[in-house]
């Protein structure tokens, strides 16, 4: 059972893999190849655990091909569903059960094809996917947040090289979350308007940081970007929880996504990257002051000792040339 | 000049290069090897800027060799010297110039002897240097507080691997430091009691994270430990500003130092890390609930989308196995 334990100082939640720790000969010295059978291909539906749901071809059987998208558990989950809520003390600490899921979404059968290179109908239903999953789990009412996000390349974290998302159900609202709650509400509470609203409006105006927009979506490089190339992609009305996206959204949304991603791809060749949905917690129906957004981070830049320390940045390129690169390339 | 740019959401501080923005094919796609010509070598001083000071055999030049700690300002740096204090609004957002100091301190002449292979009064000077530089940069009234760090390996952010550390004098309280002093308040007005006391009473008294002990201080795997084989060093008494530290107390810091970076080089082979000391803002004489302590943190795990999304770590070696690997080590 892994373990969450707090940090008494600033209250930050660790996850502790308790029960088999990693001992320090096996963490790697040089990023690892990746593996030589693929256990996201079709055919090697055998290799995950057994699917949560797939969006397959009609009269194919689960666990076999015929899928275009898959969920599964995480292999090697961080989190796991069984377990207690309660918080127990340790001494001056405080820990409880790492309950939680952990799932994968296999974005496609074919082994080298992201978002930007797939057909549009087949894009959507990664989007439909992330939303049939969060429905799903928001019936457990231990849930207080679900986080999908998604690793691509070696040095963002992928262990696998296959096009794959994933999401973390969550116990507890995340302290990062949390900040930008806090952060959205003190700006409402002064200003009587959402801040992501203000920035869209914003940023719509003078148009120097945007990449891209549609009737539906923006693309931004934010005006404080931790990273270069660094990308919010925001919904221009004011909707408080990704889950309640609709038809058309879905559509604009895969919209802006590919060409956001294939725009990455040109500009920086292939870029390790990571991204993530930040959304409302799960029991919040509505905020008038917070606004789901993608987060896109390319990992260029190693994050050293000063970002450990100071928790600031440091970014070589300014999102204006961030977003003027990205605007003029295909 | 560098801009220093506010979030808008949550307040993070970014510093952006807006001088000469870094183009997209100038990210390197390969770690880089280290340069032929150390920079920091005995002989090579012209390629540095001109030094700040440097502890050096007397009747020696400036500049030239004969120096055995030397500090000189970052040829690249982050922040500036010359600049305005104030805030200036643009559009919703705000910004600043980007003043400050970043300076190196060039911890031996020996190309590849790190602090754990130096004899002891020669490492000692390591640590007067830091204070030397704190004291001195204090009388800078528009500077907030100093952060001194070290990257160690590339993966850990270091571009020359001759032996050195950094210094960041900034204008403002960083938000990571910000958090800690907030929720040592906090448990301070509840409890009356340092929490870093606390954390040092109930860590000596199970003993299961700690890795070594002196009669000053303390080496721990902290109770939450965002990464394997963290490690926490904390001077026993309650001491909030790191430039306050007393000449028995530089030998006995410099003794645990040398052990700890000895122990984690023998466990894990050279790894990369980073190390930062963490200490009570420049204007705040003393605090009876900060503590000032160095984080060390291996880079064996990558950070990745989950830990960007929700401020969460996930850590597969739990701290008392760190910590029983550590001691047992030579």
């Amino acid at each position: 059972m892994p373990e969450l334990r707090r940090d008494p100082i600033i209250g930050r939640w660790v996850i502790i893999s308790t029960e088999r720790g990693v001992k320090p000969s096996e963490y790697p010295k040089e990023p690892e190849n990746d593996r030589k059978i693929c256990p996201f291909c079709p055919g090697n539906e055998h290799l995950t655990p057994p699917e949560i749901t797939a969006y397959r071809q009609p009269g194919t059987q689960k666990n076999k091909p015929g899928w275009w998208v898959r969920v599964v558990p995480n292999k090697y989950p961080v989190l796991v569903v069984e377990g207690n809520l309660q918080r127990f003390p340790y001494g001056m600490y405080d820990r409880m059960d790492g309950i939680g899921a952990h799932e994968v979404i296999i974005e496609t059968p074919e082994h080298d094809k992201e978002i930007h290179l797939l057909e549009e109908k087949k894009a959507e239903d990664i989007i439909w996917a992330f939303r049939d999953r969060i429905l799903d789990l928001k019936k457990d009412i231990r849930f207080e947040y679900i986080l999908i996000f998604k690793n691509r390349g070696l040095s963002a974290g992928a262990s696998v090289s296959h096009p794959h998302s994933q999401l973390i159900a969550l116990p507890m609202i995340p302290v990062r979350v949390k900040q930008e709650l806090e952060g959205a509400k003190k700006y409402y509470d002064y200003k009587e308007r959402c801040v992501f609203c203000d920035i869209i409006s914003q940023e719509l105006s003078t148009g120097e940081r945007v990449v891209i927009e549609n009737q539906e979506f923006v693309a931004i490089c934010p005006y404080a970007s931790r990273f270069p190339f660094e990308i919010w992609i925001l919904p221009k009305k004011h909707i408080s929880q990704f889950e309640t996206i609709q038809k058309h959204e879905v559509t604009l949304l895969t919209q802006i996504m590919k060409t956001v991603i294939g725009k990455l791809d040109n500009v920086l060749e292939d870029p390790p990257y990571n991204y993530l949905i930040h959304t409302n917690p799960l029991k919040d129906h509505f905020s008038s002051y917070y606004h789901w957004h993608i987060e896109l981070m390319p990992r260029l830049t190693k994050v050293a000792g000063f970002e450990w320390g100071t928790g600031f940045y440091i970014n070589p390129t300014p999102p204006e040339e961030s977003a003027k690169f990205l605007r003029e390339s295909e």
